[in-house]
């Protein structure tokens, strides 16, 4: 593969997604990065990868420094040593490790609004994965061992997190098909059918 | 092609949806369905063309008719006598037209909710494919000859008409991804590219 790519890959939860990136990766020989997102942003900003662990992925609840953080976001410096929220304070050091990661080459980055931090690199392909209800249960409870009867509500949960996320950080609607390159319900294919899809949209986009 | 296929085509205008669709039919060597759909359920139902087209992919405007097309959709008959607004009629016209097409074998049919009313349909595969704005733009001026200082808000008005006509009678949101099995944004990889990534995921659906 000659032409750079970041591929960022959201998905909702039990839809497959980490595993579909994780192979993509493999197959195209480029770096992962999913939970290692959270872990580099611990070492370089000096935080507790436990504190961090607890807030990836969500949003802080007050809107109140939301206009802080978007001050950030567009190129205003914060000082660091203000009381943002550990939320706030995760996210502004995992969009440095985004960009720094991005600059690097070519790889796949799994959630944590990585496309959004990479909104104006051309190299980006955003994907959104999701899958019905039955499909994202039945591998929340056979991948993640949620317990059956609490599957439902523990996926749901999830998945409302992660869109407040998106759209506290991004201002834009997780899973809105008009914000992505691509997005497959993966219950159809599977993982490998849908590596095997993202793979020639990938082809057809390195022939551009 | 072994395994029967219907692939539902929805789009926003110049994103090139109708154009892709007509590129896979032929590569398939399947069926095509766009306008045909109307001109069948005018002849059906021995309403006049012309009255058909003029409110194709338009919602009635009154809301007071959805629960007698609601009472019909859902399988209720509703008598051909009833003076329905003539979108309504339209919409109980293509219904009947859309499910004897699938009925056939294997096709590609662009909008009409066709993928709602063939939402218990095994074989369907519904797309959505959409693009940034000045890719939708360019198109619109060169294919379509829309006036370049008028294209942008009738290029808006169209998708707008289209967004309210699926919400009216699917209930769902037209272009959230969560409602098809494959959205692709077509500015990326153009007419041919985006075929191509189609292909790919129906030949990875066959094998299943």
């Amino acid at each position: 593969m000659s032409k750079k790519v970041i591929i960022t890959i959201d998905r909702q939860y039990g839809s497959g997604g980490r595993a579909i990136g994780e192979k993509l990766a493999k197959d195209l020989g480029i770096p992962f990065y999913n939970k290692e997102v959270t872990e580099m942003a611990a070492k370089q900003s000096g935080m507790s990868k436990e504190v961090f662990d607890k807030v990836d992925e969500t949003a802080a609840s007050s809107l109140l420094y939301s206009v802080v953080t978007g001050a950030y976001m567009f190129g205003n410096h914060v000082p660091p040593t203000l009381d943002l929220p550990i939320n706030d304070k995760l996210f502004i050091a995992q969009t440095e490790v985004i960009k720094s990661l991005a600059n690097e080459g070519s790889c796949v980055i799994v959630g944590r609004c990585a496309d959004y931090i990479l909104r104006d690199d051309e190299s980006v392909v955003n994907i959104f994965i999701h899958a019905d209800l039955p499909v994202r249960l039945e591998r929340a409870i056979k991948e993640y061992q949620l317990p059956p009867e609490k599957a439902e509500a523990q996926l749901n949960k999830i998945d409302k997190t992660r869109a407040n996320y998106y759209h506290y950080y991004s201002g834009e609607k997780w899973g809105n098909s008009f914000n992505y390159k691509l997005c497959i319900d993966s219950g159809m294919l599977g993982i490998e059918g849908s590596v095997a899809v993202i793979k020639a949209f990938i082809e057809q986009r390195n022939t551009k």
